[in-house]
């Protein structure tokens, strides 16, 4: 279990409210580029700035070798744990109020800050493998409910193992991507025929999802005891479903093109230090789990998620949720999807599945908020309404742990939907 | 359309036997290295030869770029099919019989040829994503006779697309490579409990693959008629299997942890052009696919396919079928993967599912060939049955094109069970 690194009550010299989602107990890492410098590199935002460590690195303020001058954040990543706590607290003591290296430094400081609304953000780490999970009790009863038995949502093996998926690296993309609408096949009748198409059911799917930062060999199984050496940090992410071709391909081999066509992740990758303050005891798992998926510590997490969605420039409220919903943490999904001897990789990204709540307004798609188009969910005052997402509409994900003072942010995972290519029929 | 580039009638300077699998018709790429020159690089078999084609180019009788001082084929593969074109010609006209200039340079020579057998054969390309299908209309129809229902074992999206799930990249090994037998959880009854050990059910799966080399942007659907264009060649691939815990977690997400432990291919990528002379019409596919999944020219191969299983140290004919048996097409698994917009990158790979043909001995699987377990499958003359394999069985996967005077193999695709890791009960 990681130390609490960066004090509750430490304060930065770099001025910011309350609730903004990047003080300094936050510290998460980006790949930023900027319109005078366009290589991309490793950045940290604070404030309303964003900390270049490539300039502090060159300045000789960090520890080596150079993993900042990158256009992915791997190479960091894959210098370990200990090196991700020794370069955190250097990070932090940078920026801590009674530090005057950086804050006193003219120079290096107007080289080593960029105005965090003039920097271009990058999808953060070069994805390995993208395992998609579905975690959440809420959310695979309320599928349940919908497509199977009312009075018997979760199939037996749901609260024995955590449920999951292999899904599509090559199209996972960073917050602000378009995404196009995808054709597919899709049916009237459950036995078609098929006819080609845009999907008309498209979602979206709330999720948190983390980066692991070590590799294990194949064959070797990693033990739940040392997930803390593998996770490095989580992001936000929006996976992107069109349910009408989910329905016809998915049987019997699972989702593939209703998923592949795009997923959005956040900016932003918080470190497990940043998120330590909101750990907290999960739901209680009954059945017991097997002893490989039984956690010494807690990896629930106590953060806040939302779904908004932005229709003809402004912006409505659509989901609030939480995190601590999910039923399997992020231990036992590693532990899980390790323990037949996969090896995992430097830069694989492993996501929750749709993390719904108990509330009818804090379910993470809109298949269940609009529970299968019989209750159209009204789009805030704007007298519109959705089932399903139009060509046009904007999905802006959010996710903040509150502290006693400061507010730890993940940044936007926001993504607006734009028509499907033009096809020959 | 590729030409058949490499004449039917040519002839090599190097000596080989008729049923040689590497005549100057195939040439096939991998990356090897050896004990004396330990790094990586690219090499053409060529009767019991290796020709180093790092040295070839250092020498100036290859086109650039550098792309042959390198541990995977990526790079050449990104170069397009006017290069395979070029290189592969260059090749072949540096060992036909009517050229001296490698021939009658003892030097050269000596530095650009390895014996076969002390090559050190490396996996050859750095795969980005691993898509499994599921295109054996035999295959897919033993399954549902066995597990679904026999009078309608097809399901009814399977006849208007090709069936497919994403599969776990970081685990796909190169021939010779041992497979650890997985842990996991399996049950006796459907509805559970599970217990967790070694699977006591472990297959093989007989699939080929094609890797592509060209890749699209997201979101811009990919053409059928481009294929050729995207395939650069196959491999043979063991898709390994384990079917007890596959049949615990698979629903309704798709196989997961039954497939992620080990995934087998051959060492040698045979270019589609190596592979035109063989070139077939499939089956007729009725009903007729929608628009996109057409080809207009056959990308169906009549390719002679077999398992072997190595027992205690003799080897025995286990299964012999022909990829012509394969309902969908790798042009139509491509079309259909990207049609929705996904991005194809270079060097991926993309694998047929288990090749059945109708005959109880041309079964791609345990699973078929013993069927379910009622039929033990005799192990040659060994005195031996299989029902699913066991610790120290070696599977060895062939495939080859006969020509008419020369034969085009694709070079062992083999993997050893060894036993599982120790648990913690």
């Amino acid at each position: 279990m990681s130390e609490h690194l960066v004090p509750l009550d430490r304060r930065s010299w770099v001025d910011y409210e309350a609730d903004c989602e990047f003080p300094i107990q936050n510290l998460p890492y980006g790949i930023f580029s900027t319109a005078r410098t366009p290589e991309p590199r490793v950045g940290v935002p604070i404030g309303d700035r964003l900390l270049d460590l490539s300039v502090l690195f060159d300045a000789g303020f960090l520890p080596g070798p150079d993993v900042f001058h990158r256009s992915s954040l791997n190479s960091l990543m894959s210098r370990g744990r200990p090196y991700w706590t020794e370069l955190r607290g250097r990070i932090a003591e940078l920026l801590d109020a009674s530090c005057p290296r950086l804050r006193d430094d003219d120079i290096l400081a107007s080289a080593a800050f960029v105005p965090l609304a003039e920097a271009r953000l990058h999808l953060p780490v070069e994805i390995g493998a993208f395992v998609d999970f579905y975690s959440s009790e809420q959310h695979a009863s309320n599928v349940g409910r919908m497509f199977r038995d009312p009075n018997n949502p979760l199939l037996p093996n749901w609260k024995h193992l955590p449920v999951g998926y292999n899904g599509r690296a090559s199209s996972v993309v960073v917050s602000g991507t378009p995404i196009r609408r995808p054709n597919g096949q899709t049916v009237k009748a459950a036995e078609g025929p098929p006819s080609f198409g845009p999907s008309r059911q498209l979602d979206f799917e709330l999720e948190m999802g983390f980066y692991t930062g070590r590799a294990n060999p194949l064959g070797e199984p990693l033990a739940i005891a040392d997930a803390g050496d593998f996770v490095f940090g989580f992001s936000l992410v929006n996976d992107w479903s069109a349910r009408d071709v989910q329905r016809w391909e998915y049987a019997p081999l699972g989702p593939f093109l209703a998923k592949t066509f795009a997923t959005t992740v956040s900016p932003w990758v918080v470190p497990v230090d940043a998120l330590s303050y909101f750990r907290t005891a999960g739901p209680t798992q009954d059945p017991l789990p097997l002893p490989y998926l039984r956690t010494p510590t807690p990896w629930h997490f106590d953060l806040h998620l939302g779904v908004d969605l932005e229709v003809s420039g402004a912006r409505y409220p659509t989901s609030r949720t939480n995190s601590r919903h999910l039923y399997w943490s992020c231990a036992q999904q590693l532990a899980h999807q390790g323990v037949n001897g996969t090896n995992v990789q430097v830069g694989d990204l492993y996501a929750s599945g749709t993390i719904s709540g108990d509330a009818p307004d804090s379910y993470g798609s809109l298949l269940e908020l609009a529970w299968r188009g019989e209750r159209p969910v009204s789009v805030g005052d704007s007298g519109e309404t959705r089932v399903f997402l139009i060509d046009g509409d904007e999905v802006v994900m959010t996710g903040y742990g509150q502290g006693d003072g400061f507010r730890i942010g993940f940044g936007e995972c926001r993504g607006r939907v734009t028509p499907a290519p033009g096809i020959e029929r």
